[in-house]
């Protein structure tokens, strides 16, 4: 058997305060701002049937036990107390938390006090980009609070993260804009604002994007489901400047990103959301993830969203598919069992202690 | 066990009525309008092979015989005869029949008596286009004529496809064109008629399509094995308005078209033609369409032309692998027995039932 | 248990000459100009874990000994002395080898003769350019021996290969340059060349490829581990004329280079490097090839560069995923034992012998 440690959960957000519905809480089970059909519901997903699998045990019911009792249940211990049962059985000693998205989610401290477990910020460029905007009244102001915002960020945060600038400008347009093009492009933000728009802009956002690499910090950037491959220019763009990659939310082009961090010393993939949602098929996904990547270059997370159920099934599934595919090669004879073991340990968290530099 | 219910084939072709030889029936077990290369053939191939997997038994032979023996045994029921008993054998109980292809198929009526089946029609839009262009002499009457069959149609049959519209103009163009640009294409096919040319055109095709959507019958597309994320565009486009969608064909992209069916209610994937043409790989393809996919948003079809043999064998082999790859997940605590057979019942039967309205 | 007979190996390069120690040995292993990130190694991959299972046994050492250990024992025994060893160890009995790349290879005369086995020339089309520039005064006289250079290759060589075609304009242009557009290209090349470029011209590569095409002659094109699907347009335009064109290096892109090979009786689809390079995953890889590939249009090769390991691995890499896949097969009653054992020997020799006409 493959024993696997204690996980770096290396991308994830916090959790919602508020007690939860049914249809509340189903919501949070479908891809973002998705509705289900008509007839049907996001229970009957994969994430759904997880969840149905190993959270009841975690507040004492059976596994499998119809939504609207495991919901009863989890009122009945009040939103506080089944949040930190269900962190604390997750295995997860270290959060990565993505302070960005909008909405009463507990912060990185928070996460840490009801997860029994410590806790990183990672900071959202789009999210920086609108506060210092914010703030700052000409475009002079503009630019150069951004950049002391980034630098400061660098101090306090593990890393950065764009949930946009792969299918904003990067792809087509690896390289830091220019500052004449730049300026241009903070104009037009602080206009649009005082309009009430806040959508990022393109230019802006590679601007952003280029700071952040100085900082040294590594740089998380969604690949929104997309064709990673797009990004091989931005990848060869900052080969040894010292800034590693990390491509988040690859499936299904997750043999692109395991092959793009073959490639690059400094580009590194992602293997959580994939298997937190793909359930009882998450170990063939990770198997795919193993053929091309260097064991070194691939870190675990749960990219959960607003429920600590999902924290816990993706840690769960990612040990029990982990300890399955490794197994199976042990068993072969294609691995040795310490080599087996090694990789386990480096997936689960050496390789993000290595990439953030946790201690 | 999982035990799976008579299925609904949410899409096929009729069968051929003519006896067949061993050139005639091997044409048929590959890719449309291909040959195979000097030194192969086609019964070298996964559908080959499960065509006499599941094929001779059903006509008193041993599985896997020769294709000559098996051929020879078909001659000597008869064309009719072994229609009959292999359609009946199939386990499927309603078909939905594009009635489009060129060709002395059966339809509708025809199939559902030779398999002791019911049977609904899907009208093709390229064809109706055809088909009004032929009896109307002006744009105006061109014109009139197609929004009536359209709508005609709709009363009739249980659903459209159009089988070109997704590569040539949705991708690019998602929305409806505007009436002078279909004025134009319209002018345009009837001149091109004239010549002899009956080559769909892109723009008059897209009006068709917004017509269709009108009706809120259901429209199939098939996505000729491109990326149905090029589709994204006119799914957003069609979001809300009553009407379902049905990605036809996605392999080797299904998984892209399992994503889209989670994101948008009114977006379903279909199973078939992906599995009958995988043989012995079916339960792993399928399993990869169950990754993303809500299960109430997948349907079987069998994509089958021609041959009864191809019905056969996409219902076998559907059935055999959702009752493994379903059995697998029960087996490892993953699912519960009861989810398992609930979901079977739905990719098999139930939820073409809810799409296509049917009894 | 399905007896695989002995290899063609329709895609190689030869072993380096000299001693290798820890980290050219390391770096052979990775993609090509790529080096592990610091902290990191090539070994922990699946080529590296590969190579430590199949290799050391072969040499007198246990499987899955450290790499310093095995490089001690390949030094003890001298470079040609541990070549010999493990190519005569390999299964292979015939190698066609790639005489193209950079570096103090072994050609195939030598390469045979370590392992016992014969060979024969695939040639280069960017060297063959590069080699009649250097030779080759004005653009009337480059384009002469161009043409004289590539008939006089097709009587020794077996087949030709284009590394950079396939993503350097034949997606986009299929059909060959026009002959003014050709001189202009020629003309470039000379003076490129002159002033220390030696960058293949795409316009001129393309009226190459097409030289190639009318020797009749395989052409193997490498894919770059781009969707084979952008050769779709040079697959129709190349239909016909009796020239075979076969796919390398596809994956992750495999089940589409499969499907070509299913639409063109002319397109055949690689097996090698998705295998050499999965390890572990092989037998997986492998299934997802045939599923759509009529089983006469798939060829083994090892695609293995520099490392003689690299052909061992291949080769038995290839033999234990295809005995597992089709005995698996076998076991469920989808393939008869017959077939099987039929279907092995046409992937492991038989079309390769009858695609490049081998005796």
């Amino acid at each position: 058997m493959i024993d696997i440690p204690s996980l770096v959960d290396q991308y994830c957000h916090g959790v919602l305060r508020t007690e939860l519905g049914l249809g509340t809480f189903e919501a949070r089970l479908g891809p973002a701002a998705s509705t289900p059909a008509p007839g049907t519901t996001f229970f009957d997903t994969q994430t759904g049937f997880a969840v149905r699998r190993w959270c009841p045990p975690l507040l004492g019911l059976e596994p499998h036990c119809p939504p609207a009792r495991y919901l009863a249940r989890r009122r009945e211990l009040g939103v506080l107390e089944a949040g930190r049962r269900l962190l604390r059985s997750s295995g997860i000693a270290t959060y990565l938390v993505d302070t960005g998205p909008p909405g009463d989610l507990t912060g990185p401290a928070e996460l840490a006090a009801t997860g029994g477990a410590t806790a990183h910020e990672i900071v959202r460029l789009e999210l920086l980009a609108e506060e210092v905007a914010a703030t700052s009244g000409t475009v002079d102001a503009f630019l150069a609070n951004l950049a002391e915002a980034v630098h400061a960020a660098a101090v306090r945060a593990v890393a950065f993260i764009s949930v946009t600038a792969a299918h904003s400008g990067l792809a087509a347009l690896p390289g830091p804009p220019d500052p004449a093009e730049v300026r241009r492009a903070a104009g037009r933000c602080l206009a649009a604002r005082r309009a009430g728009d806040r959508t990022a802009d393109p230019v802006l956002l590679r601007h952003l994007v280029w700071i952040a690499v100085t900082t040294g910090r590594p740089l998380q950037l969604h690949t929104g489901d997309r064709d990673p491959g797009s990004l091989a220019g931005f990848a060869a763009a900052t080969a040894g400047l010292g800034t590693d990659l990390v491509l988040l939310h690859a499936y299904p082009h997750h043999r692109t990103a395991a092959r793009l961090a073959g490639i690059h010393p400094h580009v590194h993939a992602d293997l959580g959301p994939a298997l937190a949602r793909t359930g009882a098929r998450a170990a063939a996904v990770l198997a795919e993830v193993l053929e091309l990547a260097p064991f070194g270059k691939l870190l675990f997370s749960s990219g959960a969203d607003g429920l600590p159920e999902l924290h816990v099934v993706a840690a769960h599934t990612f040990r029990s598919a982990l300890a399955r595919v490794l197994g199976e090669w042990v068993g072969d004879g294609a691995w040795s069992p310490a080599d087996a073991r090694r990789v386990a340990a480096m997936l689960a968290a050496e390789n993000a202690r290595r990439v953030y530099r946790l201690p």
